[in-house]
């Protein structure tokens, strides 16, 4: 096979063949990091690379299937982890100049999943500065470059996992979702984002942002592999307070049987007057797909998401200000100047503001769960666009200019509030040739029914057959 | 009888005799009025008395009997209601002059399961000012005043409840506790209290002060009472969102059994420099009685205590600050001087300030829930001192001056922050001839441990028999 021929292939083709020893993890390897070593200095997806630790552990991985021993179900799979999950003896810098000395003792829980799964870590993915803001446009380590136009941004935060997935830098990635962080990147890079339900996923050894809407969740090309990556990282962690005790699920078994019968709603309220009519134009389109396969689709009216902004905004700002409240104090100068802003706008919040969004939220989420009654998901444009520009700081859409830090996150951050699992699949492109996401959003723990409807989707749509030009 | 010897008897005897039409709910509840009228110039227990209604209840309540309905538990029995809980129709006053005019149009959901267990409402009781502080002066209508020294505060902030029960104004009274507001008025006043595990009695239709600390509990004169009156309170409620959905048990049939076996802990941090001697000796020598009654008794240290007001004072004020933001701003000169201090404390904290007490309040309840491994309850005086003057607002323990207001309810708070049950039971006197309390605190839902623990306690105590000499 030609090198992009294998750095393109699916984790579900790599570890057949891997388990077949028709492929080998030090082949597998070696030739993400020449696509790495081919690609990285336009796109700037590593903040760390851990090549020679990988080419180790390929090493180790083929000795252990020569041995005969049982491969796990990620034996030999390369994959990248978002530069806010600890890796023992290599830097967490959660994209600051601040942590960049910062050198953690003990892996994450998900780093132990990944590596007990057989995965090989190939390095540490950039970020948005402490995955506060939705661009990855970071003034630390420079910005992450889409590799469908490296003119344009990844989305964010964890846009190098976006890019290196899409790239096929790694074939996999684990990103984090705080606001959109995991399913903003991914619609905008082309590939496949799953937010999990809070706690379905630890945190433990995931630098925090704000301690009761972070999650963490894979990110890959297909959702096939979103659901084999999944079945690895979830799972309750007695270390975690917020982890479930709820069993987990096969996701990758549950992805056939299709969504004949399923019966999905479009809140009215995500077709703003910002959105973009190339994406909305894509998601309906999607959505006539979906109804072609037996699913039922019906437009809903949910004006809580009218307040989804306004209510995790303090939430979001506060607890991420609690997170860094000695950094502010002490070095301000160091942390960029859009973080620090938000960051300070958090510290300057008042506990009675802050009190009134966690009630708001709490009349948010049952206002959700009634309107969900009647779905088995709810279907949204995940990003109002597709990737601006990584110069442009605000964008004009019919006819208003528009942040493009506050633009972005407008979908997502309602699903965060209410803590359900959400997928965003890629649903088409732009005129420019810019990938659209649309996201398929379930009931709490609902992960096998979103990923079956976005699995189906997959299977007729031509999205996933594209490869960026980079 | 006389009617000194009416209005002392206990609910339990009060029922039986109603039951076998030896007594009347009709004298019953004149017997209270007569003695409301004798005592409330001294006392001021009641804000608003409903004195014609309650007379129109108790003769519904004796035609009932005549026309050989089934009595409810608390057929006829006189109880009164701390003036945060909704009696649809008469003015929910909070203690504030701001809500003077405030009439509910529907019932608290208490008040509803008190009709329903045909009890009848007397009327409504005294407070410290928005149930925030710990003494019951009240400005707008005058102090409450101890019925064992008429110069002394009840405590607080349910000070009309604990006074009104004690003094024989009604045989039962409901109070809330956010900080030790039902213990801290029972301890002071000579009577039983009961703060249930948060969750266990509805709060709708209960003006709030701290949505993550209220509770809404018993006071009565003995520890059956008291788990009469919970039989009737508890229960989930469908339109309370923090109420369990755990089924209650019989607390009154749960009585019986003795302590022989249970594990009582005494929590070292507990005994602290400020904790008047008196009281102290009061204190130990009750957990000697407990001991000679079969209990294990063992010594504890729990660190996490000394955290209790710290932890709690941001989260009880800004939660309370949030509830009363508007008036704050339009029109603070309504309210009391130290009250206003204490809502503006709430208003100025920050909302990291809230997010680190509350994730302290995690660690804190973690502490305490292991500590309790090992015990079946924690025995710790209820208040640092007995009831000091009504013209005192600091006292000397130990050659140190102390604020009444931030003394008062340093036992009690830990207990709110963690939600679990706790019973607040007479235990002795002081050489003044003040009443004395202890507390019994279990496991979460543990309601019917702890109560059994006081009425065994109560069994063998002189304390029970005693009256006040209003």
């Amino acid at each position: 096979m030609q090198n992009d021929d294998i750095v393109f292939l699916t984790i579900a083709e790599a570890a057949r063949l891997i388990t077949a020893r028709e492929l080998s993890p030090v082949e597998l390897v070696d030739a993400h990091l020449r696509r790495i070593e081919e690609t990285d200095g336009r796109l700037n997806s590593f903040i760390t690379l851990l090549g020679d630790e990988a080419m180790a552990a390929a090493a180790r991985a083929e000795q252990a299937l020569a041995a005969g021993r049982k491969p796990g179900p990620l034996h030999g799979i390369p994959v990248g982890l978002k530069d806010l999950y600890d890796v023992a003896g290599v830097p967490t810098t959660v994209g600051s100049k601040i942590l960049r000395e910062f050198v953690p003792q003990r892996d994450a829980a998900v780093t132990e999943r990944f590596e007990a799964a057989g995965a090989i870590i190939l390095g540490k993915l950039q970020l948005h500065e402490f995955a506060l803001g939705a661009t990855s446009v970071n003034p630390h380590d420079g910005p992450a470059h889409n590799p469908w136009d490296t003119d344009r941004v990844t989305g964010g935060s964890s846009g190098g996992s976006g890019s290196a997935v899409a790239a096929g830098q790694c074939m996999a990635a684990l990103g984090s979702d705080t606001g959109g962080s995991i399913r903003i990147p991914s619609a905008l890079c082309g590939i496949v984002g799953l937010k999990p339900t809070f706690g379905r996923v630890s945190r433990r050894g995931v630098y925090p942002l704000s301690h009761t809407l972070d999650t963490a969740g894979p990110m890959a090309r297909t959702v096939r592999d979103t659901a084999l990556v999944l079945n690895v990282i979830a799972g309750h962690d007695p270390e975690d307070s917020s982890s479930s005790r709820r069993p987990v699920e096969d996701y990758a078994a549950g992805l056939e049987g299709g969504v004949a019968g399923m019966r999905i709603g479009i809140p009215h309220e995500c077709f703003f007057d910002l959105l973009d009519p190339e994406v909305e134009r894509a998601v309906l389109q999607a959505a006539r797909t979906l109804e072609g396969l037996g699913a039922s689709v019906d437009h809903v009216s949910i004006p809580a998401f009218e307040h989804a902004v306004p209510i995790s905004g303090p939430i979001l700002l506060s607890e991420a200000a609690s997170v860094h409240m000695d950094r502010l104090r002490r070095n301000p100068g160091a942390i960029g100047a859009d973080v620090l802003a938000r960051l300070l706008q958090g510290a300057l919040t008042s506990a009675t503001d802050y009190i009134k969004a966690q009630q708001a939220r709490t009349v948010f989420n049952r206002r959700v769960a009634d309107a969900m009654r009647d779905f088995d998901m709810l279907l949204a444009p995940t990003a109002p666009m597709a990737a601006p520009r990584i110069d442009e700081a605000s964008v004009e859409i019919g006819g208003v200019s528009t942040s493009v830090l506050a633009l972005l996150p407008r979908l997502t951050r309602g699903f965060n509030i209410c803590g359900v699992p959400v997928v965003s699949v890629p649903c088409g492109f732009t005129e420019a040739g810019m990938p659209i996401g649309m996201q398929l959003a379930g009931r709490p723990f609902g992960e096998t029914t979103v990923l079956r409807a976005a699995h189906a989707y997959e299977q007729v749509s031509v999205c996933a057959s594209w490869r960026p030009p980079i």
